[in-house]
């Protein structure tokens, strides 16, 4: 029997529109769709495909964001033999990711997992969080000799955040967002930021300036700093 | 009479498939296809979305690659005089541009021009070369606290290219390539690179080491630098 492939499926950042023709027939083709949960009660990837899945099993892979490594191994471990089970009988399966499948998704783990094991991992490439964000606010992100710096919120700092000529995309900041703002605020960029929430989901929201935001922000926020 | 709306539509890297469901609407939907071209014989984007605009009425707009910022400006201006007949008359119309439109495509200057003139402008956002190029490499751009720099070849320096925990894309090296090779391997970077040319074009080719690359490279190339 041939064994199955697993894909790596960037669904885009929320609006069911911007998924791509390619992640479409790939989720009609395969026989079963992977669907990472955290355990906050969302299912933001799922809610992006379901109308294009319906009558397809479905198998959930609890991810938690937990910070202890050997734990998160086991659980990466875990929803990896659960994948590998539907491979194994020839079953072709996609692994669904928010965004983009190469930035900041929790599929390459799997990837790296299922690979190792001696199964084809195919990545379908994604509408990222940030091009979306850029797109909602009528902006660029960068033209001509400009450079972009996607940092995450846990990895800003004042060297990265004051390059010049960048614009530089925060993602994330959640928790981090007191930190964030006096950073901006010390290297003058305060004024020349914006914060968009859930871009293309439910809840939208734009906060053309910080002041108004706080840690309560949607965990799925961005903030653009140009120049 | 209402005027119509000017859509800036990124439509992905190359690969037909990788149009989003979105774009695929609009195309479907508007008047007119504005299709930008720089006179090297290429039109890539416009083969990208040919099968979905059959029948349709194309413009052509001459935009081509020169540094002098006044004649280059004559072009923008000269573009967006011919868009704006197509709105003053209520018609549709969709300009497209490779990869995404908020990274270093031509589509911006056209939405400024338009939207000063009083109309309404909607970008929509499509998957870039990078995502792309990651995919096809079957890797990660970044993961947990790394960041990711996207780096135009006529702006790499020793600052951005040595930025530690990050993820460097250098866009289009063409002429800058036997610079930019000397400044990876100052670095100690050259082994961590590889360069994509053409990623999901007819032609593809992917270069694991930089050895071979020399400036007769595609212009649609972009190198990935891990670490």
């Amino acid at each position: 029997m041939n064994k199955g492939v697993l894909y790596g499926v960037g669904v885009g950042p929320g609006d069911k529109e911007l998924l791509t023709v390619k992640a479409v027939n790939i989720l009609k083709s395969v026989d079963v769709i992977a669907v990472p949960f955290s355990g906050n009660g969302e299912k933001t990837a799922f809610n992006i495909v379901s109308e294009y899945v319906g009558g397809k099993e479905i198998t959930e892979c609890f991810l938690p964001m937990i910070k202890d490594r050997k734990k998160l191994d086991e659980y990466y471990d875990s929803a990896a033999n659960n994948i590998e089970g539907y491979l194994k009988k020839g079953r072709n399966i996609a692994f669904i990711t928010l965004g983009d499948v190469s930035v900041y998704s929790t599929y390459m783990r799997i990837d790296k997992r299922i690979a190792e094991r001696g199964y084809k991992t195919i990545m379908i490439p994604g509408v990222t969080s940030f091009s979306a964000a850029a797109a909602r606010l009528n902006i660029s992100l960068c033209e001509g000799n400009e450079t972009l710096s996607i940092i995450p919120a846990s990895a800003v700092n004042s060297d990265n955040i004051s390059a010049e000529g960048c614009t530089k995309v925060i993602m994330k900041p959640g928790k981090s967002i007191e930190k964030i703002k006096d950073l901006l605020k010390k290297h003058e960029l305060y004024e020349k930021s914006c914060m968009i929430e859930r871009c293309g989901m439910e809840n939208e929201h734009i906060c053309s300036n910080l002041d108004d935001v706080d840690e309560n922000a949607s965990y799925f926020s961005i903030i653009i700093v140009k120049g």
